[in-house]
């Protein structure tokens, strides 16, 4: 026992010294840090506040959404002004600031914000729409409202955007990461996103920070909309780097498109695994043009004897 | 703070208002909604059900089994069937049936799906087989029980797709994509899949609801299973838009196979990056036959001085 | 209520019977599991003694550091060990070890591993450099530590590829498992990976189990490093099936890199989508050559009619 309070002793001490490097990952600064966890939880009411039939709690009834709707959305507002006023401080002009200035600007910020909330239902309502019209596999729209993860990665986006367009630091990107890590849809808090957004499937895809994307998109899982490189590292920062993505256009899977220059252009089409670095004129269907496939027989197992055309080398063009 | 509180109350009446625009997003129905938060429960239940002797309860010991199972068993019983009563009212056949005929029906139903447990077990016994045949990371096939994404996301459509078969609502969906969410792997739960299914890393894979998989087939990371097209949008519900992979079928990374007509034969091999939308005969070997790369030199670091061919262009073809 | 009870006894003694086929999920060992839910609390921890500035509990000031970091080094202490004496079962040389023997090696085991968290978090450090001078989209490097999901998987694998080397059975898989179900980036425990590692985006990397990576490497989302077939399956095991990558490589999205001998050259560039099978020099930049993508304009909806070029076919080359 002696020894195993001796072998404690010994890694805590190494592990406490180690923290006296001075390097980032040794601060320990004096103010409070953002709590994911707290985040999370005011994306959840947020939602209940977006889609007051459908995710209402248990004890909430109809004759009581009023009462309801009151309490979620103080509730929103203490926790979500207590977070600000945190993170204002990562902002350079607030640095200093005392504490009764951050609590002043998280509040004007945080209700700045909720007033934002019936612009957001009108255009989820206008993705909700999308999905269902865009996807076969939809039953109804309460399928889609209950289930479909890009509805919820546009709704959360659309939440961190515009708190991102408030200037809050570091909450939008919680937000989007926290619904990346949820459906595997990277959307930046800056890009801008119009109505009737649909994203079928979304695993794979990324929306980088200066993406701008019309109304009536369609995207399949797999899409980047990136920068076309990003050796200028930090010297890059704020420029436009990611695509704008004209109305009515439709990207299929595994398709990329790059560069702060590049426009789709309205009603475009992109096919299936497309490279796109250049502009695209209104109206074009692009598609990969030589993907020769190969196709030959040589390992074929033995079930498949009887099979005519063994043994020889078949081509096809998509 | 009587400032604070007539901020409040505008605020809460702005979104109040907002609630009567009498859209999709508006509805408030008078019954209850599927709660995602029971549905993951009831899986974990299942699996632990599954699996008796891997996730069993702590207090869960060999001579106590039975007891246990029951007892797990009555909680899937209860809760589930409480669940499908609720959705049921989205089949417009039961949208205006009394609660009594409910509760019977969603009996009925969650009985019938506990009756193909063991069908389920015996189809996961051949995908664990799977796994481990044919992965050299596996190290045991315990190691695949507690950790293989693909298991879980395979693991949870079987059951969803036993759900589905018998016409329940919008849980099957929920479930699957709560798999989705867990592993970046999407299969509907109307999609088919054969004994000795094994899925590997797996983020990134679409399966779409008319797919029909064989037995033995092979499925990497970032492969799609889909649709050619989906512009047709509600006018295609139904209809089979998914291919049909055969027996013995291995698919490598970010392939994409679609189409409904499209049947992949038994024992053939589909490359990586393979764009298939015509039928693949039995044994072939599908590759991308002209994939050239370009290799250039012209930023070439300082650092790789010594290295010959630089400054030279150089091909090569896959 | 008869008939509901005889119902349940039914459904439960098949499911009983069918726990008797002695197959591989019918198995129900003697000895405790690992538990993931204990396993992820295990890896929180070992983030907040990473991040002792970052992530630190509430209550838990500047002047308690030295405190805090002993009772969450106990508690890790206790509970990895704990897990690992119970894992310890499966492997072959400890399957029959008694009690005691498993205790003193699970506590060895666990104290070698908290020594090397000084040097894990050395290598922490440069990751967070290396994605803040990657990224324009980074504001400040505090942002990277609370939401980049590419530092989150580094730094679990990091701390899982120790317990990996330590012969730790199924918590290495266990914990990288996690973060792939967290991020989409799928690492296995046994990658090793030089500093100033920078993983963007993400979501649908896969790194397999023998791969090397040097220095100041970018990885993006979509990247393969893999193996060539795994056709051999448990007759590889162990053998060397994964790439190595040298110092100063870039691997843009999508770009697959597959094979134990493959090599990619210090320095090189690696352009998306491109598919590598053999080994690329220092200082190369390869691209994937041909990819020519048709335009035309068939379909053209009537709200682009003005556009010039319609109804003409249209090439580039990237």
């Amino acid at each position: 026992m002696k020894e195993l309070e001796s072998k404690i002793t010994d890694v805590t001490k190494r592990l406490l010294d180690d923290y006296e490097g001075g390097r980032t990952i040794d601060e320990i600064k004096l103010f409070d840090h953002p709590d994911e966890e707290i985040l999370v939880d005011i994306i959840g009411n947020l939602r209940k506040m977006i889609f007051p039939g459908y995710f209402r709690n248990k004890s909430f009834r109809v004759y009581t959404v009023r009462n309801n709707i009151s309490m979620l959305l103080e509730d929103v507002l203490f926790k979500l002004s207590k977070q600000i006023s945190i993170v204002l401080r990562y902002d350079p002009q607030f640095e200093n600031a005392d504490e009764d200035t951050l609590v002043k600007k998280a509040e004007e910020l945080t209700f700045k914000f909720l007033h934002t909330l019936p612009k957001i239902r009108e255009y989820i309502e206008t993705d909700i729409e999308a999905a269902y019209e865009g996807d076969p596999a939809a039953y109804n729209k309460t399928e889609i409202i209950y289930s479909y993860p890009g509805l919820y990665a546009i709704l959360v986006s659309r939440l961190a955007h515009e708190l991102f367009l408030l200037g809050v630091p570091l909450i939008p990107r919680i937000m989007t990461e926290h619904a990346h890590s949820k459906t595997g849809i990277d959307i930046h808090p800056g890009a801008t996103m119009g109505k009737y957004f649909f994203i079928d499937h979304g695993t794979g895809i990324v929306i980088g920070e200066t993406t701008e994307i019309g109304e009536h998109v369609k995207v399949y899982q797999g899409v980047t909309l990136g920068a076309l490189s990003t050796r200028g590292g930090q010297s890059l920062r704020s420029k436009k780097r990611h695509p704008t993505i004209e109305d009515n256009v439709t990207i299929y899977s595994g398709a990329s498109i790059l560069g702060g220059e590049t426009v789709v252009g309205a009603g475009a089409v992109i096919g299936g695994n497309a490279f796109i670095t250049k502009s695209v004129p209104a109206g074009a269907r692009i598609s990969v043009k030589n993907l020769e496939l190969k196709c030959d027989f040589k390992d074929k197992p033995a079930i498949d004897s009887e099979e005519p055309g063994q043994n020889e080398t078949w081509f096809y063009t998509i």
